[in-house]
């Protein structure tokens, strides 16, 4: 195993030299494997700014490593030479709270379900919300843009930072921790770095956006006949309580039939299982009660003929169950083993005609199950394929890439991204090359170049080397 | 005057070569005059490009042109050699609402108040409002990322776009008008050409966001003591009605004073007048009324004597009233006359520290009068400074400077931005090299220069040439 660079020997704490533990090389889908000279893990700015510039000054690359919870392999790499990997976890310092400016200052290790904590004991919430977060950092959501089931409300990662402390490539430090509300001097390099995956510059702290937390929250689960009702459910629901609409989940029955399948145990709300499930969330505040909210929505949907069945949350538990059941349908997923599965969004209006029309494309390739979920109020689709009970995926190793390539397609036929939230990383690189607008590409490589030109950092991620 | 590059002659319609009028090499405050060799406006990406494509190669600058509105001189330029001055006048063509998407896809040139009746044609809105919007066009509201009055509830242009298609300096079209709510394929363009003043591309169209109209609408004068009531009674609104609210203003008498010392007509509120007045508007749905929520937040606000007197709409003419008097606050500054004016922004919690210690920071400078307004709920104030009565802003011309220094260091000093909402035009790259990030500036160089190498679009703008 190669060295580190010889002058950060004696200049960082012995705690920042770590084990180069096998989970470090991993990553969820098992699909990659990295390699590692050393992993690191600076506690400041300052110090990441010592790595980033002794591996600049060596020819050594550098591979950020979060929660490691990345799904495109972004935090993993195999290279030669072997990369110090960059681990922000003893980042964990800072965790200000600003209970009248509505933010919260952290360092780019802090955990998720950390930053819910640290808000909730003001009352206020950080609305990010994902299945990983009690193991992603920040650092790293920031880095891929994170989306998750409340991006309808409250935006992506990006739409909740008001900005970002980073080491640059050339080992300077972009202060940006001004956590202002309005600020046009110059380019946004806040948004630039964020949902760059470390290649620009390695995100060291963060500005947070808080809000207050809604005063009323409450769970339904709306059965519909298919994808255009759900559609006029969504619409219906965001006109009458607006921003209220806190999320707005797409759940189809083979969500549920493969949680039976596979004995993953779970509350089923209907009796008479429909085809199409809405799971719709609601927070709203000024002495109303979501419920209620939620029994008139139904009720409008009712009479409309938008919905054939419905439960509502009568208490904090049913909610949470409600949303326990959304969550572990990727476990089901994983327990039955997909042959592609695809993160994918269109623009909402299209989004029955992608889901009327991609089952024909996929069972041109072959015979294979579908389980279609995710965020519908932002057009985002788990959109996942799966082999006949009694196969394995590894009966149609060959059958993935003209899968993927058959969804990608049509999304991208219909004005869609083939990475709606998960980023590219190294998984998706060829994907982005082929449906990519030339010129952003170009843009791309020039910004690349000039902020990065010894390509030091996640090479062979977004772009390649 | 030097003629355009020759290749563009019988490449574009006739209706693409403008007159030179007087009007495109001026300003609203008439500090600045410009030049042009000539003034074309394309009606398309592709005769943008034609324009960028032919001065790139001659070695002409571009200066975009939008509506004219800008205050910092980033639409206008006496250059050597003389620039084209490209305007979106003609780009009109496009607007295409998609009322399921929730999105509407427009031409640069469109008008913002045109974009807000194409909305309401559809019972939805696009919600950035301004005073300039009779006039401002989408294509320089994006470059400059404006702001306005309800940046509290919707951020700013830039958060109310989902892509933008431009012109790259090389002449190549960027084509982001997918109008996805989450895209994570690569960086993100979109942020950096919205902002960046037409130095790294020219918008030519944009998709925005739209928004359902709330059911009721209604605001109300809330007089408090001081700016520290003032943002108590911000909180308090936040926790009632969150993002209910879609406005909180914080007038000062001067506004109300100067207001009757130029013989402004409006309609004053109180019968004794508040030195603070907090113009509250609220826009909710799900059956409430806003004026209800206003007489319930009032009176929670006095029972804990954060307010000393109050009025509240009762109708849509009334509502309207309010606002008029707030948007003629900058015509009676006008009429005065003033000696140097900032858009400058603090971290909300740090405004009435900010206010509290800016008046002796002036008085050091001479003896001025203050008229500080603004938009409260984003920490960003438009603090203006004016003569005595009986003398004249040229009496003062060697004030300006020191002035402007003073509030700027006050405004660095408490972590804030020099430029809140206007941008960085030509009247404040000094001041973007003063207080700016030196790793930022550094990168905006290295971005530059990367993207646009012979500096040809808008040279001098935002960054030094």
């Amino acid at each position: 195993m190669a060295d580190i660079p010889d002058n950060l020997r004696g200049r960082l704490p012995d705690a920042a030299f770590r084990e180069v533990a096998p989970r470090y090389l991993e990553e969820p889908r098992g699909r990659w494997h990295g390699s590692a000279r050393a992993v690191l893990a600076p506690a400041t700015a300052e110090e990441t700014a010592l790595i980033v510039t002794a591996c600049a000054g060596a020819g050594v690359p550098i591979v950020p490593y979060a929660g490691g919870t990345g799904l495109v392999g972004g935090q993993i790499a195999a290279l030669d030479p072997a990369p110090v990997l960059l681990s922000v976890e003893r980042m964990t310092g800072v965790m200000k709270v600003d209970p009248d400016g509505h933010t919260m200052t952290v360092a780019a290790g802090a955990i998720l379900e950390d930053i819910h904590a640290a808000a909730a004991g003001h009352g206020l919430i950080f609305p990010l919300t994902l299945a990983s977060q009690g193991s992603a950092r920040i650092g790293g959501l920031l880095a891929t843009n994170a989306g998750g089931v409340n991006v309808i409300r409250y935006g992506n990662a990006r739409d909740l930072c008001l900005g970002v402390e980073a080491v640059m490539a050339d080992g300077t430090i972009l202060h940006g921790l001004k956590g202002l509300r309005k600020d046009n001097t110059g380019y946004d390099l806040r948004h630039l770095l964020i949902g760059s995956e470390g290649t620009l510059g390695i995100i060291t702290g963060a500005v947070l956006r808080l809000f207050p937390k809604p005063e009323s929250e409450a769970a339904a689960f709306m059965a519909v006949a298919d994808p255009e009702d759900a559609l006029k459910l969504l619409r219906l629901a965001q006109a009458r309580v607006g921003e209220g609409l806190s999320a707005f989940e797409l759940i189809g029955r083979a969500g549920l039939d493969f949680m039976d399948e596979t004995g993953t145990a779970y509350r089923d709300p209907f009796s008479d299982r429909p085809d199409w499930i809405c799971l719709v969330d609601l927070g709203v505040s000024g002495g109303r009660d979501a419920a209620d909210a939620l029994e008139g929505l139904f009720a409008e949907a009712w009479k409309a003929g938008l919905v054939t069945d419905g439960v509502i949350s009568q208490s904090v538990g049913q909610r949470a169950d409600f949303w326990a059941l959304r969550e572990r349908i990727p476990e089901a997923n994983r327990k039955i083993g997909s042959v592609s599965s695809h993160d994918i969004s269109v623009p909402v209006a299209a989004l029955p005609e992608f889901i009327a029309r991609a089952p024909a494309e996929i069972a041109a390739v072959g015979d294979f199950r579908i389980n279609c979920f995710g965020h519908m109020g932002d057009g985002n689709l788990h959109y996942n394929v799966f082999p006949r009970p009694g196969r394995r995926p590894a009966d149609h190793e060959d059958a993935r890439g003209p899968i993927k390539r058959a969804v990608h397609d049509l999304v991208d036929s219909l004005g869609g991204s083939v990475s709606a939230e998960h980023g590219i990383g190294r998984l998706k690189v060829a994907d982005l090359e082929r449906y990519g607008d030339p010129a952003k590409l170009a843009a791309m490589r020039a910004i690349k170049s000039a902020l990065d030109p010894a390509n030091i950092l996640n090479p062979g991620a977004v772009l390649r080397s």
